[in-house]
């Protein structure tokens, strides 16, 4: 897991940060264990605990208007500031369950309140899976009874493993932190292939750190993080039912992040590096996914070029290019005319560099060192919608269409 | 071509209209020609001519803010109520061509005005095929020449093939339409298999009627059809640079269709019922396409309702489920939750009458049934929104996503 987490170009590891070989930060302790959600006896369940009283937390969920049961659980019953433990399960999504999805999990919820003695508002559910099937609720209940059993410090294996779907491999990282005020540990287990995978729902985060944050500043380091890393990411276009990400606080490190400070931004800076290089592993793991593309769209307003952005990382027609390897910039510039509707734009476009649509007209390149250039794993395309004075600028990082995609998420069931 | 033009259950023939094995109205003549832009010597010029001054005409094109040569030009240069000719090109789109493919453009209208003696603002012109390469525009006028000698009434069938590009079949029609005040004719040639095709561009359709419309009309029922046909249809989402369609009306039969007449309805039904069924031969022919979606929407305001039904017929999760033949219901629900956002939906879902989804929990139904139902060539999806008092409704068709479809736009310059 360790060695070369930070993998990709598009993320420099901070230089006071240092990969670790896993282990999470002090105060926490995590277990995963098979309860037969999943078959082949893989782990299914999966319970995190921080044991200070001083914990803090921030939390972020899936903005979609179908939320699965702990999504709403969570908004509604608990204190997000000061979550103290996580109860997952992954193997069903418990998403379109109705009332008795709802139920089962406040019976998760209660249940992992009653093993580690946290008040049921400090116990945050989430569940990945397929949608539309009930939660063996009794097969999670005994789950969270033997993890209990488990809990220890360096149960972030298990945990993560806990909480995989379709993922083709771990998402994990253990970090130290060197802050002004001294050092912390930073940690996290993520989840996902696909912003929704073949049946199965969701990209599920946890983060750890024993730094100590106040509530607001946990809130705050976690909501710009995940704008500049989840936020920004698309394997299918399709915006999960289940997703969660939380970070968890338990201070006990002894290093205060005080708001403003120094600290602040060096931990920021940690977090953030952290948190974009899981986004680009789901993003790689993205179902049948061979190359990740990075579309940076500049010059237009800010709903403008995140319009266009979106509709580049989402063409099928794109994306299908992309997995062959094919600079078909036609297809680029298709693809933000299709939403800027009714506006002539004249676009300038790159691919690796190399300027291929000037003012909306072909520019002579050289086709082989262009092909050349979109053999690799990652492949980066410039935009410029030369729209006036406007001069906003975004990215988003997006995966390949690939006959594996169709196989995963046609076949699945046939 | 005739038998069974009206082949989908989505489309019913009106008992006034009667297919014909082909043939232009009276008044029109058409020819299509092998210029050398595709290769294997495949028809690819067109020319439609219709006789008589007193033609009318309307005319629409794409709302993309990338739009191809030919479609700046119709705007800028064509009388759209008045156009009597069309000078089209299969094998390139003229799109992201800058100012020297405008000025092709307007070559190619020039030298179709010359050669038929009908004022420059008179001719349409259209292209489709690859997009970012300048038109070979002396294989173009060369091959309007030879069209101009091989124009005749039953020229349609040329003029069809000549359009095609990565269509799989073809898509004409010839209908007696019997009105009020008497009979006439109607015949369309269209092309597409996708909004976008493999690096080519386009839905093209050219429509012909010998019936005497005055231009208001012609536009108003072009517009209204229009928007419940060639509006309603998804392949993959992507809106083309080039999509053009052309209303002609010669008023050859001497029947007068006026304005708010029983003869403008009766003809409205069969100009409907024409185009519905082109755009779901469109569908059908979605690149690699095995099966065709209807999603029906229900129950939110008009705003609502339409980006419900637009994301689950462009969910390529959605689309591989109906490939597979999965009646795969989670992901209708996630498809429209991820564009609902911040707002909780309680959904129902029905698949081909089958309800599967109440108030946003799972229903028990016969999932052997329920497979058998969507084992067929069309799947209808209905879903309730629930939103209150809002009643709107609305309806989209769209193709799968096949194995196929990432063939033909991964590999297809590997």
């Amino acid at each position: 897991m360790t060695a070369g987490f930070f993998s990709s170009r598009w993320v420099q590891r901070p230089d006071h940060v240092t990969e670790l070989d896993g282990g999470l930060p002090q105060g926490f302790r995590a277990a995963g264990v098979a309860a037969g959600l999943k078959a082949g006896g893989a782990l299914d369940v999966g319970l995190l605990v921080s044991d200070g009283d001083a914990t803090t937390s921030a939390a972020r969920f899936t903005r979609s208007g179908v939320v699965a049961a702990p999504v709403q659980l969570c908004r509604e019953r608990c204190d997000l500031a000061h979550l103290r433990a996580v109860a997952v399960n992954a193997g069903n999504a418990n998403a379109a369950t109705g009332v008795p999805g709802f139920e089962s999990a406040g019976a998760t919820q209660i249940a992992a309140s009653r093993l580690t003695g946290i008040d049921p508002a400090g116990v945050a559910v989430g569940s990945t899976g397929v949608i539309g099937v009930q939660l063996p609720v009794d097969r999670v209940l005994s789950g969270l009874e033997a993890a209990r059993e488990l809990l220890r410090p360096d149960g972030d294996a298990d945990f993560a493993a806990a909480i995989q779907t379709t993922d083709a491999f771990e998402k994990r990282a253990a970090l130290r932190v060197a802050l002004p005020s001294g050092e912390v540990r930073l940690s996290a287990q993520c989840k996902g292939a696909g912003m929704i995978s073949p049946n199965f729902a969701t990209m599920l985060c946890f983060v750890q750190t024993d730094a100590a944050l106040d509530p607001a500043t946990a809130d705050l380091l976690l909501g710009v993080t995940v704008k500049r890393s989840f936020d920004r990411i698309s394997v299918d276009g399709q915006l999960s039912t289940n997703d969660t990400a939380i970070l968890m606080c338990s201070g006990a490190s002894g290093v205060t992040v005080a708001p403003e400070s120094p600290d602040e931004l060096a931990l920021g800076e940690a977090l953030d590096a952290l948190l974009r290089q899981l986004a680009l592993l789901i993003v790689k793991d993205g179902e049948g996914s061979k190359r990740v593309g990075r579309v940076v769209v500049r010059g237009g307003d800010g709903e403008t070029v995140e319009r266009a952005a979106r509709a580049v990382a989402n063409s099928p027609l794109v994306k299908a290019a992309l997995h062959g390897g094919d600079p078909n910039w036609g297809r680029i510039a298709q693809a933000v005319g299709g939403v800027l509707l009714d506006v002539p734009v004249d676009l300038d476009i790159a691919i690796e560099g190399v300027p291929v649509c000037e003012a909306g007209g072909v520019r002579a390149y050289d086709e082989q060192a262009l092909a050349n250039a979109v053999a690799g794993t990652e492949v980066e395309y410039a935009i410029g919608l030369n729209d006036g004075e406007a001069r906003a600028e975004t990215e988003v990082f997006f995966s390949d269409l690939s006959h594996d995609y169709v196989s995963i998420n046609a076949d699945y069931r046939t």
